[in-house]
């Protein structure tokens, strides 16, 4: 039997039999980019429904349509965790997108820091990041990219049941609290470069848990990652 | 005070009162690029003599000298960690040898597996990479980075005191047992895009230690930071 070699996010609801309609650049992608053709079978996902085989019924150009087969992976949500980070130079901040995607956040929040140079993303080039990250790392769910936000509103209105986990340059050690922490919703806070300022810093310790990562500065890529790492490994699905 | 904002490698001894001379390329960055002149102060760092503050005596187009004043931090080595992986695409190997420098590798190890698609590298470049990671992320060590070598090479004249972590895919949980692991030598073994092979993998599960890095399927560059990051905070510098 052929195998779906291609993974592919779709709105549409999937189920068995269910039929997929492709859009132009889907059907772009799927017949003029990669060759497929009627018959060949393609990973369809859509962070509701798990991911089934779809069969490639029509192949146009500009359209196409593909119907689902049986289911080849149920839904997996990642933990309820939200990664809130500083945009920094454009290809960094994509690659903070794609790990967080890769990593098991549920929410991309971009936030604006005092020291963030960054004023505008592109929210929905980040959410076709996140896609795409999805589409590689065989998840079954697109985290949510937020709109960029200012910090002291993020925290003005933070929801009293989620805890915050935050990498505080200044500290050594000190991970270890967080496995008694618990609690189900959490978010990682990372500054931009040149970190937080310091009443940023001062109100991020009155609220969250600080954790450190380790003795050389890391750049704030890096630091997604290794919180990230941190996070899942004390609290999160990596257990 | 003026206070140095630029971090330099240079080859030289450092020590307070000590010249140190610039060749073609450091000139030109330093007073082409950065417009700094006579009496400005640059951070200097060689991988042996901690960082020192050294004052621009000599500010000329393709030359120039620096003298060194007092030291401003010690030197502080990386564990003695190696990164071993299989280089990818040129961004994301860029990225990998990076987020080593970063992390805390004391070697970067290329290594060709049975699914490396790439056959060569530029060590020199590479190198030059950690160098630059280096100077931005604040260490006063560069990893040396080695030629690339075949797998089964690396591990047919593996030194029997250096114990190994590698990341398995196939396996969930299984990282409590590292910390009891112990041992100063270590080395990370990071597969390429697709894994090792079976065999490959059979030889790494015989003479290492299998660790998880969760339920997704990371690229090599992101399981190379989250593997650091692992391994860092079991056994490493981040305690």
């Amino acid at each position: 039997m052929k195998q779906a070699k291609i993974r592919l996010f779709v709105e549409q609801p999937l189920g068995a039999g269910q039929t997929v309609l492709l859009d132009r650049d889907q059907a772009n992608y799927l017949f003029n980019v990669m060759r497929l053709s009627v018959g060949d079978l393609v990973a369809l996902f859509n962070g509701r429904d798990g991911e089934f085989v779809g069969e490639v019924a029509e192949a146009g150009k500009r359209k196409g349509a593909l119907v689902c087969r049986e289911q080849t992976k149920p839904l997996q949500l990642p933990p309820d965790l939200w990664l809130c980070f500083a945009p920094i130079k454009k290809a960094r901040t994509d690659f903070i997108v794609e790990k967080a995607t890769e990593m098991g956040a549920a929410v991309i929040q971009p936030m604006q820091t005092e020291f963030t140079n960054s004023e505008r993303i592109r929210r929905d080039r980040l959410q076709a990041h996140a896609v795409e990250a999805a589409e590689q790392c065989g998840g079954t769910y697109v985290p949510e990219v937020r709109d960029l936000t200012r910090l002291d509103r993020l925290l003005a209105d933070w929801p009293e049941d989620r805890q915050i986990m935050f990498c505080d340059e200044a500290l050594v050690g000190a991970t270890e609290t967080l496995g008694q922490a618990g609690g189900e919703k959490w978010a990682i806070f990372i500054g931009p470069e040149g970190g937080f300022s310091e009443p940023e810093r001062a109100k991020l310790r009155e609220i969250g848990h600080a954790v450190s990562l380790g003795p050389r500065i890391l750049r704030a890529d890096t630091a997604a990652v290794a919180a990230l790492t941190v996070w899942q490994q004390h609290l999160g699905d990596w257990g």
